[in-house]
């Protein structure tokens, strides 16, 4: 039986993941469930799978989550949140959204053997410091991405030299076709109204600006060590294929199947094993179509920021993400328009000083800086 | 450098494969070239490719075979047919069409390391005994036909027992969505007329009914050892995927690319390396359609016909394989129509005696027979 931690267990990846525990139980043994906010979520939880350890990263909330399993009678026990990198584990999923992901990842990296990484924003803000983590550790890094996932499968049917180049697929999101015009009009109702995958807000609304993709671009980079010019992006609406893989042969390997997060979650627990715990097929129909186009730079112009920012400094992808994040959340509270957002992470980008990034601790420094800078403007600035 | 002796070297596979040898010289030493009829051709390649034996199967011509090879100049000496298969290489490759390479196939399995195969019928006349004679002498098998090819290369992303389907794709041919009615009328030159693959003219009245595809199952399940219920086909127009395999955890992983038998050839030649010999890239252009349809399989009878007697007993596989031969012949010399192919096999299912097959030499016994009886049968029937 392998030893499991999850961060964001109460997040759309973390709950998939127990939905894959559910299907076959006694594979894992659940050391720690890390929630960030939700602690009604967290407390069924943990009364339904048991784990070793519990915490929650919002303090506010930690006195109660005490309280609750003191009095559950539960052998579930209490650990402060950054204590909890410490507990070792076979295999620890980061699920936790966006930058807030970082720590738990990094820290976590000594004490267990296998990083399922569902957290892109690890790699985008400090991807030369996972990997150089991993590589000092030993530990196994898998993804969970759909996207890498299936970039993952793929590459089993080569040699590491034998890459051409990746190829994401990205739905386009609900505004596929779109020209500037129209993107200007969009609301958040629209946005969040994804075509395929079900997910979280922040990915939603990424999604529908490709930043989603860039990230992944950027995340691509670092997870197989692939050149930038060497990764592409097709637009892909209808989800099937959920990434490929080209060869210097000139063949392509791609994966798909279900919209589903648990087939790359599992997938990402059984690796190098296949299993069959439920019925996962993908179902052709009578007829299925697949199509892929070119994206758009020009009108989707996060896509490009983000390949700008990934040949960059570690400074710029820092700004990128922080700035996507930052002006996001504002589209989402409705306060800056749809088209604003990648308008907003370009003059960041002009704007904000950069300083010298050289350890995991000037990441955060810096990265802490540039929200604050970010919140400052978004809210005095046109957007 | 490894050494090669080609089988069907003036067929539509062996000169994709010389081309192959052209791009990337000094890879593989040819020990022979062996043609079956085409002597003009043979001539050019030996003047080409110097290989250190040559042989041609029509008998008629191996006299002037021998004069061309003693007035060149050459280093090439002539070799008789059925003495060439024990000639020592580390590849080889079994590229004629029909029961004809049976044989060749078969005779050269001891005195290879490898055998590329592109000859279907070897594993549909005789699939159990070239898997015991491959077993027998360690010599391992890798598909060249671009279907089986797709399937070996998707197989790398699992383990064998992590196997739920082979889903084999078929452009449909020429006819894809027509009805019987329509079928009725279809002539020679319609059916000559292959939307996507350049092949010979046997393959692409195969491609056309279908029965290239019920081929195809049959040869699947030896080289890949897996059921017939679930080997599957999706006709896909386009031609760009070229098969796919689907795990027990619900991933499907598929081949696709450029549709030229180069690429599988030279995956066969190099594998386990990926080499880029030339650039056969393939490109997406600016957008790129790809459908996926469920066979017809009441319209196009003739996969049906296959699936039943790849499912019933070797003589019945012989059957399917010689009649269908027969009466494809019979409607290129426009003798019969196309839906009397199906027609015709099925007749001869019905009516030859089966006999007891358990060796090679049974196989090629009852297929000398039942040839003849198809060949009686056929100009005598109303087909």
């Amino acid at each position: 039986m392998k030893t499991l931690k999850i961060y964001g267990s109460t997040g759309s990846i973390g709950k998939s993941c127990l939905s894959v525990l559910r299907l076959k139980q006694g594979d894992f043994a659940l050391k720690l469930l890390a929630a960030g906010n939700n602690l009604d979520l967290l407390k069924k939880q943990i009364e339904e799978f048991n784990p070793e350890f519990a915490t929650i990263y919002n303090n506010d909330k930690v006195g109660e989550l005490k309280k609750f399993l003191a009095e559950s009678g539960l052998n579930t026990k209490y650990i402060p949140f950054e204590k909890s990198f410490e507990i070792y584990s076979d295999i620890t999923l980061s699920a936790i959204v966006g930058s807030a992901g970082l720590i738990p990842t990094f820290k976590s990296i000594p004490f267990t053997k296998r990083l399922a990484l569902a957290n892109k924003e690890s790699m985008v803000l400090a991807g030369e410091f996972i990997n150089g983590e991993c590589e000092k550790f030993g530990t196994e890094l898998i993804p969970v991405d759909s996207e890498h996932n299936a970039i993952h499968q793929s590459l089993r049917a080569g040699r590491k030299n034998e890459v051409k180049s990746l190829i994401l697929t990205a739905s386009g999101g609900p505004f596929f076709g779109k020209n500037l015009e129209e993107l200007k009009k969009v609301s958040v109702e629209q946005t969040l109204k994804h075509p395929t995958w079900d997910m979280g807000k922040k990915i939603t609304v990424d999604s529908a600006t490709l930043m989603n993709k860039g990230l992944e671009v950027i995340e691509a980079h670092f997870l197989f060590g692939v050149d930038y010019s060497n990764i592409k992006v097709k637009i892909h609406p209808q989800s099937v294929v959920h990434s490929m893989v080209e060869f210097v042969d000139g063949s392509i390997i791609c994966q798909m199947g279900k919209t589903d997060m648990m087939l790359p979650i599992q997938y990402a627990l059984y690796y190098p094993e296949r299993v069959a715990t439920d019925d996962f097929s993908f179902n052709f129909g009578e007829s299925l179509r697949l199509d892929f186009f070119e994206p758009d730079y020009e009108t989707f112009k996060s896509l490009k920021l983000a390949y700008t920012c990934g040949k960059g400094d570690i400074t710029d992808r820092i700004i990128l993400n922080s700035a996507n994040e930052v002006a996001v959340s504002y589209f989402l509270r409705e306060k800056i328009s749809f088209v604003s957002i990648p308008d907003f992470i370009e003059e960041m980008l002009n704007k904000i000083k950069r300083e010298r990034v050289s350890s995991i601790e000037d990441v955060l420094e810096f990265n802490e800086k540039v929200k604050k800078i970010c919140i400052e403007e978004v809210t005095g600035g046109d957007f």
